[in-house]
């Protein structure tokens, strides 16, 4: 029988996930990684096999959860409507480790230094932009929004927006809360 | 007569300010800057003092020239006219080190620590805003745009709206050019 391992290979992950949103990758180190999660670090490069490693399952993990949260926002609500309740949704976090979108931080970071993990963003954004087209697709199909509209010009300017909504969230005194409602009122003269 | 300093202090904290912008403040070594700058370590420190001393220069450095670029726009083109130009003008950059903004840059990479550098990117994005928000009343008095809008509330969505312009620039395959029309276009409607 395989022993179990020591450690909860998934919980190790989201909190991994926490620090690198929250302080960046050039600012978690291997020693930060290997206290947060409490391993030696043998242990460490047994699990994960390097911090870089460790960031790309976290960044993915984060978009995979992203978009699952949008999905289940649309199916529960229609399109039209999670389209609209997300903005406030992705803000109106009071435990995540930031409120700035973790690709965003990455992408930001690590662009200039053509870092591989910055494509990785790259990617995930590319994706979550698609989500977002379907998504105003589907409202178009289901009449809650005009047909003349472009799909994917509709959903680069609502992922725009999204980004500066986020990045206002971080910021001291600002009300994004007003921001994101505004957004969702957009959507509504669409 | 006293010698004359070796360096051009305002050239010196220009390329610092590049360096930062691109790479961050985690990103950037004293011995980059030392580098860069061509300065040995006794001379960084009898210039500046310390990185994030530097940092701050190049910061406040950062926030002036984008307050006087705006300032510039609206005397020669009238209120709303810079406010619509703006957005182009702050992606279409080619030589610059990065299309986001270095002072959101520094607000998402040091707000999670608390660190100082942190709350001077926030103060400047305040004085942005306000900027912003002063333009919108130069246009309502100018019957540029409706009596009816809160300036302070347009100046608040246009900042981020702005701010998630020059993310969305940074992303590759992404026609921010379009975005940035498109802001310019909202103006129009109100």
């Amino acid at each position: 029988m395989p022993r179990k391992p020591q450690y909860d290979r998934d919980d190790l992950i989201n909190r991994a996930r926490d620090l690198f949103w929250a302080r960046g990758w050039a600012g978690t180190s291997l020693k930060d990684l290997e206290g947060e999660l409490k391993l030696k670090p043998g242990s460490f490069y047994a699990a994960f096999g390097s911090k870089d490693a460790l960031f790309e399952l976290a960044l993915r993990r984060y978009a995979r959860d992203g978009t699952a949260r949008l999905h289940n926002l649309a199916e529960t609500h229609g399109a039209l409507t999670a389209l609209k309740l997300y903005p406030r949704l992705v803000i109106d976090t009071p435990d995540a480790p930031a409120k700035a979108c973790m690709m965003t931080k990455t992408l930001l970071e690590l662009q200039a230094q053509d870092h591989p993990l910055a494509g990785v963003a790259n990617d995930n954004l590319r994706r979550m932009e698609q989500a977002f087209a379907q998504l105003f697709q589907q409202a178009q199909a289901d009449k809650e929004i005009g047909a003349t509209y472009d799909p994917f010009s509709l959903a680069r300017r609502y992922q725009s927006d999204l980004l500066g909504l986020r990045m206002s969230a971080e910021r001291t005194g600002v009300d994004a809360l007003a921001i994101a409602q505004e957004i969702a009122d957009g959507l509504d003269r669409l």
